[in-house]
């Protein structure tokens, strides 16, 4: 399956969670499949931090250029392109397209870089409407995403509950605990302290801050994996036995290093920020005194709810958090623990029974 | 009891596994009680991560300045300095008094910064074996520490056989695991790619690598304390509204951000460096085909292991991995998981379960 990235623009101004508003965006964005007459079988996927709206499928003439959920989505695929409509988004904010940092400041015609407004999920959910009416589809079969794409599936249930039919929140989490923030805040430091950073401005300064963005990512990366599989993956593997030095001599010090680095290379400081600032104030029961089941109260979408045994940064208990909120609200929900070693980033991996799971799910309850 | 700080000068040549050989060194001690005169009472305090030989007591006029275990060693305490002498010792390599990096390199007069050697836990004890023959007593009644200072307990079992009677290991693992090593390595990064760290010569370029050190330790923090214990302290608590900017909002967001600010004012980059890596290095099993229970076995020693159940950097599993291979070689073993919701911290803490089994191992088992 061909990929084609594609450009909405939007003149409609934004406005934003902060109270900034965006006089005019772009967003970019992936189709596979086709809409149908009724415009019923649209899905939209929503994408976790490092990921864009190159969900699936591969670019003319780069055969090593999978979309980051091409095991799940494309034809006959858990999620069927021969059925289904699938649109991917980058989010506002992000550095792959869409309007960001890295974008043109029309107020001073240099890149934005720190002065770009931080967005929220519901900041990227309404844009990702704006989207929809782009594309003319006023109803979605589903909204379907991992992580923090989970958390705008389950956003989008009870902001839209009239644009969306079912809401597949994956590996998600109803709000940060305070060990995620602790991490997010970890590496946020390590960004802002690095001295290429210039206060979100390096680009102006000609400089990239991959140091502070390399240790972000190692710390993160951390996260992704379980510690079962981390041990089996690398355990105390030495790659040339103990040299008494600093430089790399575990497995896993080589394996993270390559990470931190690899990502430094491609991905923006100034993204990095406002995509874990927007997890960290995800929160839909903050304003009902916590009580999430009042927040998911108008959602009138069904939901499929996937968690991960393993999962440690967004653990199967706040997954059933959702699930009882929803139950108490009489929603229809089903919901999968999956048994899987691979922590957190399992959600991203072709595990037979996650992917039948979703595959049943789409057959029979979402239909195109 | 107030605390008095003591220099022991060492002119023997220590031989390290690194394979330096290090001619000179002092160690920084306390002590606390009196040696009786079979000198059998003695009791040595092994420190963790950022510790000290300043283990009980206050410095006269200084009445903030508890040791750090003062809660379980003074009189009439749970390590009762009215029947033990119980010494405290700074670790070779730390920057708390003992000869490290701080120290002045008797070959450049300049400090020695990166030229110090890296040092492992069997060099910190076969120093400390030093030190109690400076102190005359050629067997412990108990070698006792936690985290780090019980890998150092552990190891004095079976390098001095002979010279320790019980080993008392806290809050404890057998090696490092990868997730551990993972940890370690991202706050060394952060340290190592900080521009003020000048390849670890920061002093002769009159800089502090303040900024990576504190990212280090806001890392390291964070698998101290559970998920839980971080959640009811914190929560998401914030301090001051969303502000939807980069300053410390969430509560947590500041308290990590003070404990690296505070720690990067007094702690030795170079130190931290050696000292995870003397973790991380730290597997009794490597030489015997992974087999604990044959590294184990030279150990005469009774033993009493303790963990906690909610430590997540040291699992209770990773104690009873001691335990079962103790058991495997008929040792003489105590073990106790205490149910504290601190996380890793808590062997630092005034727990009264915790305490209580200490006191009672002390009083029934390990006798002046």
């Amino acid at each position: 399956m061909i990929a084609i990235p594609l450009q909405a623009q939007f003149n409609v101004p934004l406005p934003l969670a902060s109270g900034a508003v965006l006089d005019a965006y772009e967003l970019a964005y992936e189709t596979y499949g086709t809409l149908n007459a009724a415009k019923s079988n649209a899905v939209l996927i929503c994408h976790a931090l490092n990921a864009s709206h190159h969900v699936a499928g591969i670019y003319a003439g780069q055969s090593d250029s999978e979309g980051w959920w091409d095991s799940m989505i494309g034809p006959g695929k858990s999620v069927d392109t021969n059925q289904f409509f699938v649109i991917g988004v980058n989010n506002l904010g992000s550095c792959f397209g869409s309007t960001g940092p890295l974008s043109m400041n029309p107020a001073t015609h240099l890149p934005y870089g720190a002065d770009f407004p931080l967005v929220t999920v519901e900041d990227w959910v309404d844009s990702q409407a704006q989207l929809l009416d782009f594309l003319g589809i006023e109803t979605v079969a589903a909204v379907m995403g991992g992580s923090l794409g989970g958390m705008q599936a389950l956003c989008w249930s009870y902001r839209y509950p009239q644009r969306i039919r079912h809401a597949i929140v994956i590996a998600a989490a109803p709000n940060l605990s305070a060990q995620n923030i602790a991490f997010n805040e970890v590496a946020r430091q390590a960004i802002m302290t690095d001295p290429d950073f210039h206060d979100g401005h390096f680009a102006q300064h000609h400089t990239l801050p991959k140091n502070g963005l390399a240790v972000a990512r190692m710390i993160g990366h951390i996260t992704y994996i379980s510690d079962d599989q981390m041990e089996s993956k690398f355990g105390r593997e030495l790659r040339d036995g103990k040299k008494f030095s600093f430089a790399p001599e575990f497995q896993i010090e080589s394996y993270l290093r390559y990470q931190g680095e690899k990502f430094s290379q491609y991905y923006d400081a100034n993204t990095y920020l406002r995509v874990t600032k927007a997890l960290d104030y995800f929160d839909p029961a903050a304003q009902y005194d916590g009580d999430l089941a009042v927040a998911l109260s108008p959602a009138s979408a069904k939901f499929l709810v996937i968690s991960f045994t393993t999962d440690w940064r967004f653990s199967p208990t706040r997954s059933r958090e959702m699930v009882k909120a929803l139950l108490d609200e009489k929603k229809a929900v089903t919901y999968t623990e999956i048994d899987a070693p691979h922590g957190h980033d399992a959600f991203l991996l072709n595990h037979p029974q996650y992917h039948a799971v979703v595959r049943t799910y789409f057959t029979h309850q979402v239909q195109p």
